[in-house]
């Protein structure tokens, strides 16, 4: 283990984390808050700065790492983040507790938008916009995690894309890890910017468009009404948050290769016309199934699409309380929470490349016992994928499933219904946010004690970076020696 | 398609469920019951053997069978089987409607124990012999099928017992399937035998310990008294049906070796071994759980004991309503459910071999992440499994989540809850046969939708026969030219 590379990432990373705070100081002196609020930025601030710099000053003899201290410098970020990030709304009292803030931030930013706040709207400015801003952080530092770390843990669907952009093109534009990044950056923060101007159009005001867009960028969907999107019952506000939410979903690679012109090739990706698919099944099943119970077609359409958006993509908005649907139509969106949106965007749960890779599988072992002598191969993208790529993904549900069951198991252990149980796992585990049954739809996560609350802040972050670098980070043999 | 051979081999079959009605017809004459009841078995019993007779005369051209022809067979056999069974239910009037006539029968065939009998104390004694009598016969179709049908769908774990009781003395004393299944048989009728005696001591009488003994012996679980044994409130019986369960919960192939003195070959056996493990953690762990709810230890431990010996061995005997142990307790049960007991016993579920290839995969992916040079075998019994039958077992895994979730989706449009729904489903393709939430944990399925019925006695066959052979029998291209 590098230890003095490791510290002096983590280093930089924190002081990056005292330059972010410096925006919603900004935001409590525009607001002019009581000066309690703008201490509680000041004192972290300068509490990162000093940490973050004594970190990076220690003598770094081997500047080489691999791929386990990047296992370890990606959780430990996430994990700090969220934990330095609290302090703001703890020394301000406006999360009193230690616990719950550390929950909250770490909801924002592993993009979750699960919450402890019963009264969102009790919150000062300076502190939801932190709140909310932890949501478009996370979601930057996701897209350069895809880019960076999930190739080297074998994230396949990843694995695939870089394939599939490799050659010439990629190579001469994007060689390096930090343009690469740049570039999807870019594209982020201008699709987040056109989503504020969109939203400020509906009405809402600068502070409010900001937010949420920040919710939609990220995937998460932390809103700043008790209500969520419910409260400003406006079909252009749900139609602009709905289609962005989906693009967000969109594998950003696809994006990149629409800005170097190669628009025929960004189309014929697989996983997109999945995507588009299983948005419109669902959405088309819901509608058959509501059908009788609508007055309005046009509040059905705008319900059931808002809901289908929001839950695929991971985010966790609310228009509608989905929970009071027909069982039909509740299941079809538990299934999209576990399907989640494309590989190489904010969205949380298994990922559609995957899905689609494990759907192929089991199809292809099919044809294989009613044709035992015929060989036969998976296809993707027109391409045969590699065994050990299979096998990885094959491996990668295996652990997934693994870790799910024993978080049910666990937490129920809190709960007497099921349901619950089940549904605050996939909320977490999934990064999605949503509360279920006795939780109450908009995810109040407040009444839980305080064990579970740390527990499943973990678990958020194991879900966001695909479980393995957190199992690392937890293995004494890791830090042996 | 060997359409020639397959119609003999079910002629054969339907002649073969003539003679076992038999025996309920005899039963019909010792209890002196009315003639319709005599006439219910006779007119099946004339029509099975001239079907039968009819089928098997047409000639055969080639004798030779491929695995389609297998498959079909076997599933067809299983449908029929339950088809012609519920003939003198329907006949006889005690259970009229035809659709849970062959629900019932088919529960029975499957070893599945469902049932949409209100009150069970009202059917014939006659009646009642034939409905626990098919968990006999199905008990052995299941062992036979586990030794003949198995091996070509690629069921590792049998591919694995094979593989570990091949040489000699395997080839020797059983070379031929037939002679393979005698034993087995005898060793199963034998079991069935020395339980039937050891009831009999429990105060309950000749026609009592024999269905009882049909239903352990099934691990399906059909009880002649509304509260399945919880009425007979013995510490005696339910001892002897809890061991009972769990021997018949072990694969058949160990005693095999057990009778050809293979003493320490079999108990090294790592299935067996799990298999122990798993229900002693269980046990443990529930104890915990209750301890405070209990007034007494002698009863806890007996709740406990028989709840996990019914649930592991997917049997579905009661003697407690454990759906309002706490929630921890029920989700240990609920994954038990899920492993179920050995490959190449009669219990349902995806087997303990399976599982434990499951974890061990999932476990060698977490090494091949940490040490990317390393190579990482998976081994089992001592040896390192084959990369095919490890992609064979993941890929079983897909394909039953695959049902599992379409089931629940199909199954959605005809409940409220999820629980229920979740249940029904775990209930049936697992072959355990409880109840769930609003149904009850007798699994009173009276009250479903006459297509649900349909469709759930289908998927129990499924779940007995693995999956494959049932989608075989329904593919279009299997009946094509």
């Amino acid at each position: 283990m590098n230890n003095a590379m490791v510290k002096y990432i983590i280093g930089g990373i924190l002081r990056i984390e005292a330059v972010l705070m410096i925006i919603p100081l900004i935001v409590s002196f525009i607001y002019r808050e009581d000066s309690l609020y703008q201490l509680s930025f000041l004192i972290p601030i300068l509490f990162l700065t000093a940490t973050g710099y004594l970190l990076s000053r220690s003598k770094i003899e081997e500047r080489q790492i691999y791929a386990k201290e990047g296992f370890v410098i990606v959780s430990l970020s996430w994990v700090l983040l969220s934990f330095f990030g609290a302090f703001p709304f703890v020394i301000s009292g406006d999360i009193p507790s230690l616990i719950d803030a550390f929950f909250e931030t770490t909801s924002g930013f592993t993009t979750t938008g699960s919450s402890v706040i019963q009264n969102v709207e009790a919150l000062s400015h300076s502190m939801l916009f932190w709140r909310s801003f932890t949501q478009l952080v996370g979601g930057m530092g996701v897209l350069v995690f895809a880019l960076a770390i999930m190739p080297q843990i074998g994230s396949e669907s990843v694995h695939i894309m870089k394939a599939e952009v490799s050659g010439p093109v990629f190579g001469k534009l994007v060689s390096k890890l930090s343009s690469s990044a740049r570039i999807l950056y870019l594209i982020y923060l201008s699709m987040t910017a056109i989503m504020v101007v969109l939203l400020l159009f509906g009405g809402m005001n600068l502070f409010e468009s900001l937010l949420h867009a920040f919710g939609a960028a990220g995937t998460s969907g932390f809103g700043i009404r008790n209500g969520s999107i419910e409260p400003y019952d406006s079909a252009y506000i749900e139609t602009v948050l709905s289609v962005g939410m989906i693009l967000f979903g969109v594998n950003f690679n696809i994006y990149y290769l629409i800005l170097v012109r190669h628009v025929k090739e960004a189309f014929s990706s697989e996983e997109l016309r999945w995507y588009f698919m299983i948005i419109g099944s669902a959405f088309l099943l819901i509608c058959l199934n509501l059908f009788s119970t609508y007055h309005s077609f046009g509040r059905m359409f705008r319900d059931v699409f808002f809901s289908v958006s929001s839950v695929i993509t991971t985010t966790g908005f609310l228009t509608v309380d989905f929970g009071h649907w027909p069982l039909f139509s509740r299941v079809i969106l538990l299934l999209l929470m576990f399907v989640g949106a494309s590989a190489g965007s904010t969205a949380g749960g298994l990922k559609i490349s995957r899905v689609i890779l494990l759907l192929k599988s089991a199809f292809a072992e099919f044809k294989r016992i009613r044709h035992p002598n015929r060989i036969v191969a998976v296809q993707y993208d027109n391409k045969t994928v590699d065994r050990d790529i299979l096998r990885r993904v094959l491996n990668y549900l295996l652990v997934y499933l693994v870790i799910f069951i024993s978080l049910i198991l666990i937490v129920s252990l809190d709960f007497s219904d099921f349901e619950t149980a089940f549904g605050t796992v996939v909320a977490t585990f999934n990064n999605i946010g949503l509360g279920f049954s006795t939780l109450g739809l908009t995810g109040d996560f407040s009444e839980l004690s305080g064990w579970l609350k740390v527990l499943l802040s973990f678990v958020m972050i194991a879900g966001r970076l695909e479980i393995f670098p957190m199992i690392i980070l937890f293995s004494p043999s890791t830090w042996k020696k």
